[in-house]
């Protein structure tokens, strides 16, 4: 099996589909027919249902299109770019470090000059047409736009990813979490990355799907409520030190040891880990890669990437990422808005702190009817506005300078209730095309029997796009009056039926094993004496009978896992 | 009530905020906050459950952007514009049809040099500085980008509607409906339109949520399996013949007197009105106003836009169209590729054919070997490729000239199974952002009591964002230790709650009114003596005590509407 089976099973099936194929296609976009949105949907629904009803997270839903200022602060507009070498000839446009890929050891971390000398060196030329190369330059990745019309109109982006919707709205999140930490949000939505040369498939592509939390907590306590009832499980983990050896390790062993920096960044590395199973990530071909130092970007105080093995190799489906302050710190600094929450003490304390006390006495004659509202003021004055020999105040919108013999300076004890503190982020961000890759990769298995070879996707419950298939074992009308409600059933409770009656049972059971569905209703003659259907397992291939009264109750325990296959076999 | 007293209450409660607000904010950018984003999700459910169980349609998922040979052949590219003109001294743009909205009439359909005219002949300026206006220009609403770097960057457009991406990838689903009409897709996501000027809130975005639904149907049958069982049921119409008047009709009548075009329009009006009422659009203001001849698309054989009367005024959120074969035509013109279902008959026909028969007694001696084999491209050649003396055929890849007397042209019966027809569409195209807002202002009501006036969202269980409030009456352990579990069981079984243990009871039940969640549960020392909790309802500010272990089954019940909270009172 390697990937092109997959994506011609994607295809043939509608799972996803090359975009705009009739217009010739564009590279790095791809489509999700009926099966892929289906799954997609499923995946989406799972991971908001862990964050939101299991977690606490909220949800919000931010535009995709954002003015050049959030891309300034986020550093996107200066740094997101990669290097961009054009065939003088052909026109072809080349990621440089691609093309020096074999040839220079990381090739990612030339600049500019480098890549020119290092194409010069080693007489790299185009690859389709072995022209000359131009000179690197680099090349933004994010899409370009205007706003608005003509002169009025500004420079906009779309996002090349959507935590920034969550950082500029923290404000307002802040709020709606009556400000207390941690929170934590999450949000579905596109990402856009404006790829030179976009190939393999699903896993690099221009226009993605992207599922992002960010969870924001006090600087000081990086611990997690839910952490103890787990830390003794076990995570495979390849640490950047010492050379990248996988090992199994429990949260709390990888937390003693410092390979993981705090609790809350190793219970989201077990939480993504616990999610990407259930939706059909095969825990054998799974692993956390912790970013190199070299990798790291400047601002991240750990980060790992969630692996999983593909016929690519060892891929990046989940960054899970501990990000400091960077983010509400940069627009704090762009937008000069107040990005802080305020930490509560659980006890009040008291500091002494310097103060300035106006001495009436030398006010009265100097300032008379002013004299009370001139003592106001410099009470509220902070003690670092005094000068040497006098403080400044404003009095009903007037400068009056104060001189010291109206004032003393003396220490007090006041009480804090709290402090602002600007929270660190902890970030699981998802490729959501490449997890739904990944099951569907992770799934494929070929099977053989005597009409030949065939495909079953042995996807979870959870991610299948169609749970059930509903079959009258042929198209009589007996059969059809059974099998009929039977789907409609089904559907009523949420529950994805594909209902058909064209085609030999084998051949219908095979059509649904191809697409994953893990279960099949039979209606035979026997449903019509007995009252009972024949219930299918497509991992097993094995047949129950079961009353046709008890088929919702059985099936919707089979895809909530709360009863087994096996369990209905006594009957 | 007017829209700033709903927009506030979003802004405040985190149903939508404006965009980028520390940066200054966006003209028609909203983000959907915590509450918008749960209630948007659930109407998006609520829909996609409708059309793809109910209805057995399929959903797809595709790019927003795309190139610019598709919204060529839509016809974006080319009519998808307002006319702008711009204000010489300050710059700011302005729609001209708004200008001259309330001096000429119809000012939607004047011409740049009408409107050139009209500007000057009623000295018409910028009412924002009284400058002088510029001459009227086309402004193409479409945001453009480029995909791809450099020169070998394309122009891409992000999709002014969801539907292209369906019709761009009709064949492949046409073959995952194995080919038979008729068949439904329908698609959730954004639209992108660069208003020149947005006002009006979330009701003229630049960036919105659309529900698209096309259903490709045989042209000669517009019926529909389901009609039968509704076509007694009501509709409030306003047809556009004769004079606008708002009229009370039975689907079945409103077909035969010839008011909607056909059956299957008919249906999707009054699917689309079931719709909009299970998730909260108030019956008495809503109607459906059939497009004026002059407003209807040339290509739609009828139009009509579900209004809904809010605060601006009866505003469209859901337009249902019968588009003909208007888009498939174009995209087969412009891809040149074969977008046709093929019709297979109920029972094949024979129709009459001139066919060539070979006369092997003269191909014989002529072509020696090659007769046999200029014979079978004779009887495959079609009839209307014979000239007045000779037909060519090409044998082996060899052209060869036939004369006349080796074949003679004489007709036959032959079997016919279908034919290829270009399936008409009906589209039920809902706004998204428009019918979440009409669920707010339709349920907004202010009720006063002793502490003032408050507000009550009266939100359908359906789209309400919480749907049960679980408070402790106070933060004390043997009361949260009852409350907590309560929680955590309603929401593992998918249902949202907010755990609220601060402040007054009465105060809690109000901040739960205002954001519309249908129940509150709360937990006493009654609670603790004796096993049960009080259920209150939101509407009737009712409450009735029930066991804990009866919460689940009942709140799944009331929410599902299969009980009613006027039956629990017997309890």
């Amino acid at each position: 099996m390697n990937s092109s089976d997959i994506l011609s099973l994607c295809k043939r099936r509608g799972f996803i589909w090359p975009a705009y194929e009739i217009y010739g296609g564009i590279a790095g976009l791809y489509d999700y027919g009926p099966l892929g949105t289906a799954m997609k949907n499923n995946i989406v629904n799972a991971w908001r249902k862990a964050y939101v009803l299991g977690e606490g997270f909220v949800e919000i839903d931010s535009d995709t299109i954002g003015p050049e200022a959030v891309f300034k602060a986020s550093g996107h507009v200066d740094q997101f770019a990669d290097k961009l070498v054009t065939c003088t000839k052909c026109k072809t446009p080349w990621r440089a470090d691609h093309l020096l890929k074999d040839i220079v050891p990381n090739s990612g971390v030339l600049s500019l000059r480098e890549i020119d000398e290092e194409i010069s060196r080693h007489k790299v030329v185009c690859p389709d047409c072995g022209g000359e190369l131009s000179r690197a330059e680099d090349f933004n990745l994010m899409f370009r736009t205007t706003i608005g019309p003509g002169s009025a109109g500004r420079t906009g982006f779309l996002r090349p990813e959507t935590a920034q919707g969550i950082f500029v709205n923290f404000t307002s999140l802040c709020r709606y979490n009556r400000e207390r930490l941690p929170f934590g949000v999450i949000q579905v939505g596109r990402g856009y990355r404006n790829e030179i040369s976009p190939r393999q498939g699903v896993i690099r592509l221009r226009e993605f799907n992207m599922m992002e939390a960010e969870l924001f907590v006090d600087p000081k306590d990086k611990t997690w409520p839910r952490y103890d009832a787990v830390k003794n499980d076990m995570l495979s983990l390849v640490p950047n030190d010492p050379g990248d050896k996988e090992i199994e390790i429990s949260l709390v062993e990888a937390v003693r040891r410092k390979i993981i920096a705090n609790e809350t960044l190793a219970y989201f590395l077990w939480f993504t880990q616990r999610f990407l199973v259930s939706v059909g990530v095969d825990p054998e071909r799974l692993r956390f890669r912790q970013h190199l130092k070299n990798e790291m970007a400047h601002y991240a105080a750990d980060c790992w990437d969630a692996e999983a093995l593909l016929s690519f190799g060892w891929t990046e489906i989940v960054g899970v990422a501990d990000r400091g302050c960077w983010d509400l710190s940069r627009h704090i600094e762009y937008s000069k808005a107040d990005l802080t929450a305020f930490k509560r003490y659980d006890v009040p304390t008291e500091v002494e702190k310097e103060v300035i006390k106006p001495r009436y006495g030398a006010l009265g004659p100097l300032f008379k009817s002013k004299a009370s509202a001139v003592g106001k003021a410099l009470e509220s004055s902070d003690v670092a506005s005094a000068g040497p020999d006098r403080i400044e105040v404003t009095v009903e919108g007037e400068k009056i300078t104060v001189a010291p013999n109206c004032y003393e300076i003396t220490k007090t004890k006041v009480k804090v209730t709290g402090e602002k503190v600007v929270p660190h982020v902890i970030e699981p961000s998802h490729g959501l095309d490449r997890i739904l890759y990944t099951c569907l990769e992770h799934a494929y298995a070929e099977k053989e029997d005597k009409e030949g070879k065939y495909v079953v996707l042995r996807l979870t419950s959870v991610s299948a796009p169609i749970k059930v298939g509903v079959f009258p074992l042929m198209a009589k009308e007996e059969l059809v009056k059974i099998a009929t409600p039977i789907d409609a059933q089904l559907r009523s409770k949420g529950i994805d039926t594909s209902y058909d009656d064209s085609g030999s049972i084998g051949r219908r059971y095979a059509r649904m094993d191809e697409v994953g569905t893990p279960y099949c209703i039979t209606v035979d003659y026997t449903s019509v004496e007995e009252g009972t259907v024949t219930l299918r397992d497509r991992d097993t291939t094995e047949q129950v009978r079961i009353g046709t009264d008890e088929i919702l109750a059985k099936l919707t325990g089979l895809l909530a896992h709360e009863i087994e296959f096996a369990d209905l076999k006594g009957h």
